[in-house]
């Protein structure tokens, strides 16, 4: 396939265009030539040197990734900037990048990946961001325990050697679940507005402690990177339905 | 002591009006009459309902905070501003407010606690914002390895039960160390610059983990409230010399 | 009734959210718990410390104000900020603010008021302020000279020991007739290009007199409290109407 | 003398440079040839048509003005800023404006002259603004009452038939008075920091009366054109001196 | 025919509202009283002391031009700015501006001019800037060289001594061309996208020459004044429509 | 040498920090690594592919232009900017920017090389912008008419097949000169205020002809390319002084 047609295939599934005015990252291609064949994609969730290495080790033709390197635009590339983007240059291997767009899918995201493990029923979609959404919101048939709504977490995710942290300040049986995956406690106050009875995200500022307390929610903390290897993963299985060749390159942080 | 008086001294020594135009935080008396008499004043790290009933409780006349609830000013004392707020006015307890400036004190500021705890020596300012300094430096005499350095943190400070966190990227043997309390991983990029051997911090966002490893860096995540209980308690020991009457509210959040 | 449930009555019969981005006043519930009950509402024109005190003397549970306490955030419940919101609090008197949606509503408004004062046919609204409108304009059936409705405006308006003013540069006979209560100047170029014959309003800059005289047109100045007192006793009129006791506070400024 | 040389030398004299960057007002030659003699100069409060056509027919070949035509700039010589701008060039007369400069002076200045109508001794800068001041405060040998305050202001300027108001919310005896001419209630602030006795200035928005009376101080409203007529005439006696024919134009607003 | 509505006329023909936001010249009258009667109007390029000249000695009571003297506002009516506006309100002559929308007018406008002479077909809007368009592009029946379509413009277009000068960058065989007169380079990447064989413009910054080259497109830049001639020259003909007798003013730049 | 010596030489020797608030040029290193030896650096005018390519061709280390890639910053490195990036990354050919810094000094600048070719004395900084110069001015021995001036430039610089071409609105006789290079005509009223002769320039966009015509100044464009050659030039003999082979690439574009 052309490097531009699944650029421009990803582009449209992700509706990334939608997002551009709400994300701080450059999403679609963000390194590459107009032109190129693919045959091998990888897939990994953070675009950084060591899974620069691992696409190259895999002689994939192109990596996609959930954070990229571009968050506000640069003005040279030197330094560890270079250290990045010379090994793709110089061994053929195209960046794409989806950021938010790839939170909020409500099929692909990492969000809904987090519903699936959850068994979450009637979804819907969770945490606005100017006219878009990043999370998803549903409904557990049977109700969980902070407890074992953490111990689901933990044994489900890619935690790394990171514990699941459970802030049980909410109703103890916990049907009602709103998640966005990464950084997700800026939504507290809409989790709390919506009358869900617990918030799962992945890692949160240590003010969420005492926001979730007065406001009297369970709060979930399941890891940035834990929460979110799902986006890139249902992007890959969609990579092969296209007759790609894929690799998933596991690089969890435990953060 | 009157309190106006008693917030004029702390604003002299800590140097509030020079973080005005850097710090988000609305330093100062944040809550309280231009007269009132203080006896008893209590410190926390955290200025939250919790700390705010402890402080009742105390039968304090003034609470002293590091985080404080005014962060880029607000429209209305409704919701939970008002929960926080009333009880204060009711029970004529006023609310003072150091948080950068408590961060970069050089002797009585939370990195100076952390310093003092790892026994550097040869200290100077780190962590730039702006023309102020946030943060300390310092070599340790006899050099620290990861997992001593890691120890050393978790034995001494109140980390509730979060784990000290080291991510080990950087030379084994550890002497030259930079401090930023809280959140201070924006500093990773001058730590570099610094030639020091690791940054010690309370809490890092996930992306810290690849910037470290890249940058060749060891970093030490020993939480934000367990890095912060020092510039309150120093602050705590000023009062007493002034013949103030004190209480510190340990609420630690393990975050 | 609840507190909540009248300030969001009012918040729906005022359209206060269509303010929002117009309006530097915060409006709607600006001091006051999530949750109390009301029986009893005082209303004045301006929320200030003099009808604090009669609010608090009616053992009123709430006042209505046109003027409110927060005009584009603040930072700190200290010094006389703290002397107004502390009485509130103490005496638990809520406070609910409608400044800009209580100017233009075209039934309860301040300019609906003195339509009808000065017996206003053929309304329409008047005064563009982005998408919206905050005064009113109409027919006189029977036209004015400039005296006589100088002197209609003195005997019904409650304008202190404040002379109404009359800027005769337009024409003798008046029956087209634009109001914006308050400070209303800045709507004389809407008002000569609406071809009225007078615009009235209640407080003026200097500057107004040779804009008026170069413009031809005649402008009307009743003072700023006195075209103001018909917004909050409208509203007065409907929570009687909602079975609440009600008291208005009468503190002419005679400005 | 050159018109060049006129308005160089006043902008010398008033430091019109300084007040660049916080005067709204465009000081200094407004309309006008690089090249032109002048030998009478008209000098008024405001620059408006009345005042152009004193101009002229006073065979005027400068007109200087307190309140000019060009505030924050213009798009279009159309309208009415056509039909005051045209007579002035069909007619050869040269606009010179300085506002703030010309409130702050503390010889011919505004405020000064009202502080020589009350026989100020001691006088100083007062009313900041950036880092420049446009009043001035001083001292009343024999302190007056609020009344006899009023009273002197009455008959010493030119009021027109607004009378002078008072707000008697401070002290009785009336020494320490600030100063700042046409709207100056926005200093009420630093009038009361200062601890003088009263503030004296022109016009003043309906929320000055419950600000004076909460912060327990003096405030007399005597007239914007009023308090504005001593630095344009101060400027007169200093083109008098320069051999320069002159004349004033008086148009009091009574505003 | 009164002068306002003469410009209100040509506002609607070129809809001058539809440009306010994008351009930086303040199109519509520009000097000039609200009434006046028009006979006779002059039509040039450039709003400046030769063309205005111009218009007086040819008694011309309005000019209409491309490029006028309001470029984001101007403080003061004085220097050069006093020498262009003097002789025109002195004269009577007012003056009429249209500049984006008289470029991008798919009728009247500058680059539908240039495609007359090019005797271009199927032709549609080109040159977007923000919700509108600047430009025309269209197609040859029979294809141009670089040198051919130069040699065209040479002829047929007011170049003074200025020689056009093209970039063979592109296709040799020049059949669809896309038009942005006077400074167009801009639009460089837009006629790329659109995939036309030349970009027609006025004049260029040195950097086109490279961007062409590495694009692959032809630029012919033909003088910026020499493509912007169409435009008033069409309005010229419409005002003759409408019974006006009219001038046109030829000052060529050469630029 | 090493690389990061090399540049920060330069940026030494250019004050290349000085610049950085005013020019949008992103000045020093723009791509190349943190370490990399040099022995060949090439030096062009324009960053473009022709001279990339030219720069790999002499096999050079690095290359040193005065107008770079990057201007306000980029988010991807696709497109055109990939094919300009990647052959530098690829054949390892770092890239050095110096604009304005490179335009305005005093002894390697282009200014300075052009007032050499004209024999210039007396020289002195001009061409402000902000706290810094981007030109020079000086004074000729022996005056120039415009035509013999004219052909003094045509003669001396790389103009390609451009005319260098003379606005002859000044004084006949030609003997203080103001130089800046590239795109100078903002600077004309400056000339204009320091009472130079002539100001030359390399390109000028339409409206100068006018803008000098009322000045009564004469401007002189040699063109933008055949201006700014001597900077590099200049640099060029400091790397050969310093021992490292070097090589001008010469790609006029007769712009």
């Amino acid at each position: 396939m052309e490097l531009a047609e699944f650029a421009s295939r990803l582009d449209e599934e992700l509706r990334t265009a939608d997002y551009a005015d709400i994300d701080a990252s450059a999403n679609g291609l963000q390194v590459g030539p107009d032109e190129g064949e693919l045959e091998h994609v990888a897939f990994a969730v953070d675009g950084v040197a060591e899974t620069f290495e691992g696409a190259i080790d895999a002689d994939a033709d192109a990596l996609v990734v959930h954070h990229g390197i571009s968050w506000g635009g640069f003005d040279r590339v030197t330094g560890r900037k270079y250290d990045r983007i010379a090994p793709l240059i110089e061994n053929d291997v195209a960046l794409y990048v989806s950021h938010l767009p790839l939170d909020g899918h409500q099929d692909h995201g990492n969000a809904a990946g987090v519903a699936d493990v959850l068994g979450l029923e009637n979804r819907s979609p969770f945490g606005e961001l100017g006219p878009e959404y990043i999370g998803q919101r549903g409904t557990a048939l049977e109700s969980y325990s902070l407890e074992s709504l953490c111990d689901r977490l933990e044994s489900e995710l890619d935690t790394g050697d990171r514990q699941v942290r459970g802030l049980g300040f909410g109703p103890e049986e916990i049907s009602e679940i709103a998640i966005v995956t990464g950084s997700g406690t800026d939504w507290l106050e809409e989790a709390v507005d919506a009358r869900v009875d617990a918030l799962v995200t992945g890692e949160g500022k240590q003010k969420v402690y005492h926001e979730a307390r007065e406001a009297g929610i369970n709060v979930v903390l399941a890891g940035h990177y834990a929460t979110e290897t799902f986006g890139v993963q249902s992007l890959q299985e969609l990579a092969g339905e296209w007759g790609l060749e894929t690799t998933y390159l596991d690089v969890p942080t435990g953060l």
